[in-house]
C-alpha cells in the first residue's frame, strides 16, 4: 500500500501526477492519494473578496485562519474544483477514481479547535470562530471497503470534527495519519520543490536520505509549508510507516520517480 | 428504498430536508439523497465575471451552456459548497452521510453531448464544446455497497462521459434515473412549490394527483424548470418506480409531509 500527497502549490504538475498514479495503478500496485488546494483556494478566496489570511501559531506553525466563510471556499476548492479535475484526470485515463472529502463518511475525524493562539505583528492573540482541527481517527474500513470494490480514492480536506461540524485540516498530517491507519509502506508527499533543502530555495542543497529517528532533528531546514510536511513525515513514521519520501510534483512521472530513489527519502 | 431530491433553488429550505432525512434515516427508511445547487452555481457565476448563460433547445426545454470554466464552477458549487454543506447538516445529526458526484466510481454515466441545437433570439444556432450530457448508466453496486455498510449515500452532478469527462447532467433526471436503478418505491422531488400547479404561479391551483400513464399530458402546466421534473417523473415511472412526488422544499418536515399525502402524488 502506497499513500501519495499531491501537494497544493501552483508549480505542481496535477495531469503530470495522475497519469503516474494510473500507470501504477494499472500495474496493480495499491494506492490511495490524497490532494491539496490551497493556491486554488487563495485564488478563489481573493476572486470572491474574502482574501486568505495566514496565522502563526505560538509554536512557529503557519496556517490558514477558517472563518465559516473560508470554510465554504474552502470546501469549493478542495472537495469542488481540485477533487473533481483529479478524478476526472484518472477517469480518462482508465482507472475507477472516487472522491471523498474527510468528512464523508467520517473518513477524517478530529477535534475542533475553536480558538487559535497565534502571533500577530509580533503580538500574541486569540483567534475565534476558526473551523481547524487535526485528523485523530482514520475511517479505515471505509477505505478498505472501497479498495476491494476496485475503486481508487481520491481524498482530501476538509475533515470532520467529532460533534460534524466541517473542520479544515493540514492535508500532509491527514495524509500521514492515512497511510499509518493503512499500514501503507510508504508515504510520498509530492511539492512544488525536488525534497527537503538544506539551503532552501537552492535546489542543489537536496538532503537525499534522513534516517527516521533523526527526522525531528531536520526540521530547522524546513521552511513554511514544509515544517507541516516534516511533522507529517515524523507522524507517519511514529505510527509504522517505513518509508516517506519528500518529492518533486512538477516534473513527469513524480509517483515513479520517488520510488526510483529521487527526493528526500526518510527511513 | 426512497430517493429524495433536493431542489437547487434559493427557496429551498436545506436545514430541513436534513433534518427530516435524519430523522426517516433513524426510523430505518433505506434512503438516497440527490441535490441540485443551480442557485449556487449562479450566485458563483456572477461573482467570477463568468455569468450563467441558459439555453433553450429546439425541442424547448432549458438547460445550463456549460463551458469548460462554467463545469469548474458547476462543481465547485455542487460537489464542493452544498455537497458537503448537505454532508455537515447530517453528520451533526448523527447520521454517517457520505457525498458523491456522479463522476465518483462512475456513479452516473452517459454520453457527452458537446453541441447543442438552441434557440437564442428566435434563431437556430448550434453551441459548440459544451459539457453536458444525460445520465444513461447508474452504478447502483457502488450504491449498495455503501448503503450495505451503513453510509447515507448524498448524490449531485456532474456526472461522467464514457471517455471520463465531467458531464454537467440535469439532476431531477439523474434522480429519476437512481431511483429506477435501485428499484425505489418512490421519487420524491423537493422545489421550491408546493407540488405541480395548473396556474403557475398560484399556489391554490396544486394538482394533487396525476395517474401515472397520464403524467405526459400534464407537461403542458410544467413552466421552467419543472419541465425537467415532469420528464424525470415519466422516466422514473417507467423505470419501474411506483410513485413520483413533486413536494415543497421549503417547509419543516418536507419529505414527511410528502410521504403524508402533501404535493402532487404521480402514481
Amino acid at each position: 500500500m502506497l499513500v501519495v500527497k499531491i501537494g497544493g502549490g501552483e508549480s505542481i504538475n496535477l495531469e503530470a501526477c495522475c497519469a503516474d498514479a494510473a500507470e501504477l495503478v494499472k500495474a496493480r500496485q495499491r494506492l490511495v492519494l490524497v490532494h491539496g488546494g490551497s493556491h486554488q483556494t487563495n485564488v478563489l478566496s481573493q476572486a470572491l473578496g474574502h482574501p486568505a489570511r495566514f496565522a502563526t501559531s505560538v509554536s512557529g506553525y503557519q496556517s490558514r485562519y477558517t472563518d465559516r466563510r473560508t470554510l465554504e471556499i474552502f470546501c469549493m476548492a478542495y472537495a469542488g474544483q481540485v477533487n473533481k479535475r483529479v478524478v476526472e484526470l484518472l477517469q480518462a485515463r482508465g482507472v475507477n477514481a472516487l472522491g471523498l472529502s474527510g468528512a464523508d463518511g467520517r473518513l477524517w475525524e478530529g477535534e475542533r479547535k475553536a480558538a487559535i493562539r497565534i502571533i500577530e505583528d509580533g503580538k500574541k492573540k486569540i483567534l475565534r470562530d476558526d473551523y481547524t482541527g487535526r485528523v485523530e481517527r482514520v475511517n479505515s474500513a471505509l477505505l478498505e471497503l472501497l479498495l476491494g470494490a476496485g475503486y481508487l480514492p481520491v481524498l482530501c480536506p476538509p475533515a470532520i470534527s467529532y460533534q460534524g461540524e466541517l473542520i479544515n485540516v493540514d492535508g500532509d498530517r491527514a495524509a500521514a495519519a492515512t497511510a499509518a491507519a493503512l499500514k501503507a509502506e510508504a508515504l510520498i508527499l509530492l511539492t512544488g520543490a525536488p525534497g527537503l533543502l538544506r539551503e532552501f530555495p537552492d535546489e542543489s542543497t537536496l538532503i537525499p536520505h534522513i534516517p527516521a529517528r533523526q527526522v525531528e532533528e531536520f526540521m530547522p531546514f524546513a521552511q513554511g509549508r514544509m515544517k507541516k510536511k516534516v511533522m507529517g513525515a515524523s507522524e507517519a513514521l511514529a505510527g509504522g510507516v517505513r518509508q516517506v519520501i519528500f518529492a518533486d510534483g512538477r516534473i513527469e512521472r513524480p509517483i515513479s520517480r520517488a520510488l526510483e530513489g529521487a527526493g528526500t527519502i526518510i527511513s
